[in-house]
């Protein structure tokens, strides 16, 4: 039996701060410190972009060498401290020395994490100042303003949190908070998705990473806004539990839990996409594994003509069979079947199936595409396997956005 | 020596229509006839999705069975007659038929091509009407009103012609006409790109498969409007010249003259890109191989944050580093170089090298990317093979359009 406890305000043994550094001109909180007072069994997962952002091989580097014993994370928007060579990653380790010394911990117990424009070097003495700061400023329950701290084109924090309860006699008694940022998800000039998952919960060092490649599997890496990637990806997790406390440890339970979070914080990030106006749940049936149902639902929740009509509100189910049909994947259209489905599942209209359009009325299919959200199912008839992702339309807003993004 | 006469007005033995099926609702020209005297060499290609729609794979089957005495190609707009089942596939054989009896010629002696919305079947009766008024309008110099035939959301009509005078006595003159519709290159819904060549050389019908691919990578197969690929793109290759006559052939001097129609006729395709402000040229230098080079160009051209960077007139150069970086090509920042350059070669611009940007003007970047027409090349640093690629940017007009095609 399993209980949870949602919108929790702390985690126990950890300290947050989010502040204000002078990076952000308008005045807006644009450093965050997560601390934990014990070390933490932690793992990354990180952008496969060949185009690697110095934080992210300084994390890279520091996870390979301590995995068992984190304790801190920094992070500073404006500036993606990526394209900076050198001079970048001897600043990325600058900000570990500095906080470390701050907190009086090693610098190979600090993680990094930047995201903000491609290409410009960081301001040291700012940074230096953000990390006083920040230390200063650590209190048990400012998740929150550290969610608000990493923010860039977001235009609403991402923060979620739960107390896991599990066991018959409830012996399993955790929390676990995450925070994240994204919007133009994936988009590179803004460095865009940082996640960062913190738990009192008790993790293996040797499970820890598949654990977290498991959540970010069934979370982040299921949501595409643009379909570009970011230089700057990343997603941490923190357990800081102790290893002797008994109780402290359900590799069951957590997976599922940490899942949960997760997946709240990557519906926030495609929610508050540049400029969406639509939450698109995309879910192909019928492939021969799952693998082949994501490439198919890649190509299509990346066509600007799909992205476009939904935009439009138009029912315009051609374009995603054509999407479907340049996957890449052998697809046969009189094997497939398309259907468009209200968010709460009552409404469900079939467009397409056996090579052909189904008398279907139009003005349903209208009807489910201008609501806020849809459920697109297509099912390949190749197999029993299936894959979901979540995306979102592609409006002016969008354009306006990006076509001036450095200015 | 090679001559060339351009903006020629007919081709010997050919003969065209463009006329008013009633299939546009506007009154204005929606279905074409390319018509020869005498039979064709021909060949085609095909686009690779696998939605492919019945027009494509009639002629397929066509050419499979007869590529050495095509007579004609009847092409209509409004319908592209894919996801349409057998009725869609008997519909496009009728094509066929009808317009073979009217011009008392086999069935296997014509081709079909049709661009459109997907998922709706051909309205008959205005497409047997369209034969008919298409047969009695052919003429020697309706080139251009063929071109206007076949246009969706394309704003004018793209033909290219040529005379091509070659050998030392000048003993081979021949004529070439191209023509092409595109706007949204390649936007499955309108079933975008097609093409057609007609030319009064002889080709060898065991070459002129080879030809026409050879010429399609170096013209249609460079330009990106959206990334989208349509189920109806075609390219048809029709020569009428007698192989017994030996002036006509000219297996150096031909695919030369035909890339130059063809590259022309794409290249009108991306400036008249569905909400296209800018015209870039894409040069991906360094790479190992061109296919790789290929990869590369095609990440960045399809990146609507590159595309968008563009259309905001924004150097953002961050954004093309990072989408080469997510190419699936490893490549390697600190071999890289990228350089903007005027569209007449004058005012070049270096602005990334060594994996660090270099010390460039800012403004003198924004000029660059401001005008009309840029050329990018990215050094790869990994080899000596070079890919170029036609693209355009990403506007609020390309939604717009997009997001209400149907209606």
């Amino acid at each position: 039996m399993t209980e949870i406890k949602r919108n929790i305000s702390k985690v126990k043994g950890f300290k947050v701060a989010g502040v204000h550094a002078g990076l952000k001109a308008d005045g807006a909180l644009d450093m965050a410190l997560i601390y934990s007072e014990t070390p933490c069994v932690a793992a990354g997962v990180f952008t496969t972009n060949q185009v690697k952002a110095a934080p992210v091989l300084v994390d890279q580097e520091t996870l390979a060498k301590n995995n068992t014993h984190i304790r801190a994370v920094i992070i500073n928007t404006k500036c993606a401290n990526a394209c900076t060579g050198q001079h970048g990653l001897d600043n990325a380790r600058l900000m570990q020395r500095w906080t470390a010394a701050r907190l009086g911990i090693g610098e190979d117990e600090v993680l990094v994490m930047s995201t903000g424009v491609i290409g410009t070097q960081l301001d040291m003495a700012k940074i230096e100042c953000g990390i006083a700061l920040a230390v200063d400023g650590l209190g048990d329950e400012n998740w929150e303003a550290a969610a608000r701290a990493i923010m860039t084109t977001d235009t609403r924090p991402k923060f979620h949190s739960i107390r896991m309860v599990a066991g018959k006699g409830q012996e399993y008694r955790r929390n676990l908070a995450g925070i994240a940022k994204g919007a133009g998800m994936i988009a590179p000039n803004m460095a865009t998705m940082l996640g960062l998952l913190a738990t009192d919960a008790y993790l293996e060092p040797n499970e820890i990473q598949n654990t977290l490649k498991r959540i970010a599997d069934r979370s982040f890496n299921r949501i595409v806004v643009d379909g570009d990637m970011s230089t700057n990806d990343t997603l941490l997790l923190l357990a800081n539990g102790h290893k002797d406390d008994l109780l402290a440890y359900h590799p069951v339970a957590f997976p599922i839990h940490a899942a949960y979070i997760a997946e709240n914080l990557a519906r926030d990030i495609v929610r508050d996409g540049e400029g969406a106006t639509k939450f698109i749940t995309l879910r192909i049936d019928g492939a021969p594994d799952n693998e082949t149902a994501r490439q198919i639902g890649n190509a299509i929740a990346t066509s600007p003509l799909v992205k476009t009509a939904f935009y439009g509100g138009d029912a315009n189910w051609g374009r995603i069979i054509a999407a479907a049909g340049r996957s890449g994947v052998a697809v046969d259209p009189a094997k497939m079947s398309l259907t468009f489905q209200s968010d709460d599942g009552k409404d469900a209209l079939k467009l397409f199936e056996g090579g052909v359009p189904t008398q279907y009325d139009e003005s349903a299919a209208t009807a489910l595409v201008k609501a806020d959200s849809v459920t697109v199912i297509l099912d390949c008839g190749m197999g029993s396997e299936s894959a979901t992702i979540w995306t979102c339309d592609l409006s002016h807003d969008y354009i306006s956005i990006n076509g001036h993004y450095r200015s």
